[in-house]
C-alpha cells in the first residue's frame, strides 16, 4: 500500500511546495525569494530581509522605516512573562529558555485567528532578544533590563541588552549580515517540525515552540558553539593544525564543516568569514582568527569539507563579546522568519501532513493475564 | 533530483519504521506491540500499557506494581513550575498550558543523557495531570491544590485533583480504558513532529512540547471537544437528527466522524461507546448518549461516515463531570507515552529528517538599491 522512499530521513524526497527560498539549486547558491544570500547580505538591513521573507517583497524606504517603527514598539515583556524568566535558573539551556519564553507568551497573547499571523510574527521577531536577554542578565549578573531600547535594529537591541550600552556601527552592522544569513533555508529539520504542526491548523506559537526544540538539537542548531568550544581550546595557527590532524586521525567529530544539502560550498561561509576577518583587526586579535583560517586549510587539504555558515559564526560572535552559549538563541531570533514565513505559505494551502510507516515489529498476540506473566 | 510525492503531507509515504503501533492493517485494526487494543483495554490498568509501550514487555503483577509506586512518587511539582501555572491566566487554551508546563520542566528537570529518557518519560506521565489540574484548579476556583496524592491510577489522581475528591470504581476504569485507547496511533502528525524534533537528538521535553503544539491543531487533537460542543446543544435524538440533516445539507463540518487511516470503522469506538453507555446508566442520563446514538445512525446512514475514537469519548468525559476543555490535555496525558516511545525509538536508529521542497518561486533576480525601490 505504502510507498517505500528511498532514504531515511526523507533525504531528497519533495515534502511539499516553497517560494521562500532554493538552497543548492545550482550546486551552491542559496537565495530568498529570488535573491542571492549574498545580495541580500551586501545590501540589506535585516529587517528588510524579515520584511521580504515574511511580507513577500523588499520594502521601501518609506516601510522600512515604518516597519521597523513597529518592531520597536513591541520590544516590552509583559510582567508575567519576566516572572516566568526569573524563576528559570542559570543553568538552564538558553534554548529551553526560548522555548518556554515563546509558548508562555502564547498564553499571555495568543493568536486567536490565522489573521493575526503577520502580527505575531513580527511580535516575536521584536520580543526573542527581550527574552533571552531578561533571562541571561536576570540570572547571570541579579539585573532586571530594561528590554524596551530605542535601538534601531533588532541585531543591535540584543547587543545593547546583552553589554548594557549602544554596539558600535561594526556590530550592528556584523548583526544585520549574521541575522540575514541564518534567516531562511527551505525545509530544514525546524523548518518542517513548524510546518508539520502548522498542518494541523495549530497556533503560531505552538509552530515556533515546536521549531525551536528542534533547532536545539545538536545535529541541526549548536554547530557554531561546538566550533567556539574547540577553536578556544587553539593557541596558535601551528597548535590548530597539531591538534586537528590528530583529531582526524582519531577519527573525532568536527563542527562547522561540510553540510547535508551543499557540495562544493555553503555559500554563507565566505560572507562571515570576511566580517570576522574585519571584527578581528578591529580588536586586534592575533590567535582566534588565524586560528580558524587553519583549520579551514587544513579540513579542506585533508578531508575536502568546506567551512559551512556555523565556523566563522564563532570567532565573529566572540569578538563582539557574545557568551557561546548564546549563539544559537540568535540563529533562533534569526531564523523565526523563515519558520513564521513557512508556517503561513502552509497554512495557505494545507494538507495535514501524515506520513505512513513500516511496521517491525511483533505479530499480532493476545494479552496473557496479569497473574500468569 | 528529488522525487516528487503523490500525494500532498506525506499521505501513504513511509517515512520510517516503527515497531510500536500497527494502524489499520487489516483495514481497522489497531494493534500497541502486537496486542490488539481492544483485548488491552478489556484486561489491562492503563499503566500496564504505558508500561508495554514505553518499556517493550506487559508487566508482571511486581513489576506493575513497582511501576505504579515509582509514578505515584513523581506527582509532585517544583514550586518554580507552580509560579509559572499561576501566572498562566484561567483564558488560556489548557493546550498551551501544557506546552508550557512541559517547557518549563525541561528547564528545571532536564534530560542531559538519553540514559535519562525512561525515566523523564515517567517523570512526565506522572507530572502532566499535576500540571493540568494545578493550573486549572488555581486560575479558576482560586485553589492550590496538592497534587501529591496516593490514588492508585494516573486516571484516578486526574479525577481526584479535579473533583477535589476520590473517584468511583466507574471512572476510575473508564479513565483506563480512554487512556488506554489513546495511547498510541502510528506517525500521526503530532508524533510525527516528536520524530522530526528527535531525529536532531534534542532532549525528550523539546520532543514532547513540539507533539503538544501539534495535537493542540483543530485537524489533529480536539474532535472530542468540538463534537461535545455540538451535542450538548442538541434536546433530544429527534432534535438531533433535525439538526444534523440541516448541517448536512449546509454542507457543515461535523466532527467525530471518520478518520484519514481507517475506511470501515474505528476500532476504539465500540470500545467507549460501551463505557459511555454505562455511565450514562450511572448517572440516569435520558438525553446525551440518545442524542449521541441518534448522530452515529444518521451519519452512516447519511454520509458511510463511523464514528472515530473522539465522538463516544465526548458524552463518556462529560459523564464524569470532566469540562470541555480539559478534553484535549487527557489525549496528551495518554499519547504522551506512544510520544516518548516513539522519541526513544527515533534516536535508537537515527537520521535527520530533512526533506526537500519543490520550489515554486521568483526566479533569480537583484536587490534594488532603497532609494530605488
Amino acid at each position: 500500500m505504502a510507498k517505500v522512499l528511498s532514504g531515511a530521513g526523507l533525504r531528497g524526497q519533495v515534502a511539499g511546495k516553497t517560494a521562500l527560498s532554493t538552497v543548492g539549486k545550482s550546486g551552491s547558491g542559496l537565495t530568498y525569494r529570488g535573491y542571492d544570500v549574498k545580495d541580500l547580505a551586501e545590501n540589506c538591513e535585516f529587517e528588510e530581509v524579515a520584511y521580504l521573507i515574511l511580507k513577500g517583497k523588499l520594502p521601501t524606504q518609506d516601510e522600512l522605516a515604518t516597519y521597523k517603527t513597529q518592531l520597536k514598539g513591541m520590544r516590552g515583556l509583559p510582567q508575567a512573562l519576566k516572572d516566568v524568566l526569573e524563576r528559570i535558573p542559570a543553568d538552564a539551556h538558553p534554548m529551553d529558555v526560548l522555548r518556554t519564553g515563546c509558548s508562555m507568551l502564547g498564553n499571555l497573547e495568543g493568536e486567536h485567528s490565522f489573521d493575526m499571523q503577520q502580527q505575531v510574527a513580527d511580535r516575536m521577531l521584536a520580543a526573542f532578544p527581550s527574552i533571552i536577554c531578561y533571562w541571561y542578565r536576570f540570572s547571570h549578573d541579579g539585573v532586571r533590563v530594561d528590554v524596551e531600547t530605542d535601538d534601531n535594529s533588532i541585531g543591535a537591541h540584543f547587543l545593547h541588552l546583552l553589554h548594557g550600552k549602544k554596539p558600535s556601527e561594526l556590530h550592528e552592522r556584523v548583526m544585520h549580515v549574521s541575522l540575514i544569513l541564518y534567516a531562511e533555508h527551505e525545509f530544514n529539520a525546524s523548518t518542517f517540525t513548524a510546518r508539520v504542526c502548522a498542518s494541523t491548523l495549530s497556533d503560531m506559537h505552538s509552530c515556533i515552540t515546536g521549531a525551536i526544540g528542534s533547532l536545539r538539537g545538536p545535529l541541526h542548531g549548536g554547530a557554531n558553539e561546538a566550533a567556539m568550544e574547540m577553536i578556544e581550546r587553539f593557541t596558535s595557527a601551528d597548535h590548530a593544525e597539531q591538534e586537528m590532524m590528530g583529531m582526524l586521525e582519531r577519527k573525532e567529530k568536527i563542527m562547522g564543516f561540510g553540510h547535508a544539502i551543499y557540495s562544493e560550498s555553503d555559500p554563507r561561509n565566505a560572507i562571515i568569514k570576511l566580517w570576522s576577518e574585519k571584527l578581528a583587526a578591529d580588536v586586534g586579535d592575533t590567535v582566534l582568527y588565524p586560528v580558524s583560517v587553519r583549520c579551514e586549510e587544513v579540513m579542506w587539504r585533508e578531508k575536502k569539507l568546506f567551512c559551512n555558515a556555523d565556523f566563522f559564526h564563532a570567532s565573529a560572535y566572540h569578538f563582539m563579546g557574545i557568551p557561546t552559549k548564546l549563539f544559537t538563541p540568535i540563529f533562533v531570533m534569526s531564523r523565526l522568519t523563515g519558520w513564521a514565513a513557512h508556517v503561513m505559505e502552509q497554512r495557505a494551502d494545507n494538507r495535514i501532513i501524515r506520513p505512513s510507516a513500516e511496521y517491525v515489529g511483533e505479530e499480532l498476540r493476545s494479552v496473557t493475564p496479569i497473574a500468569s506473566r
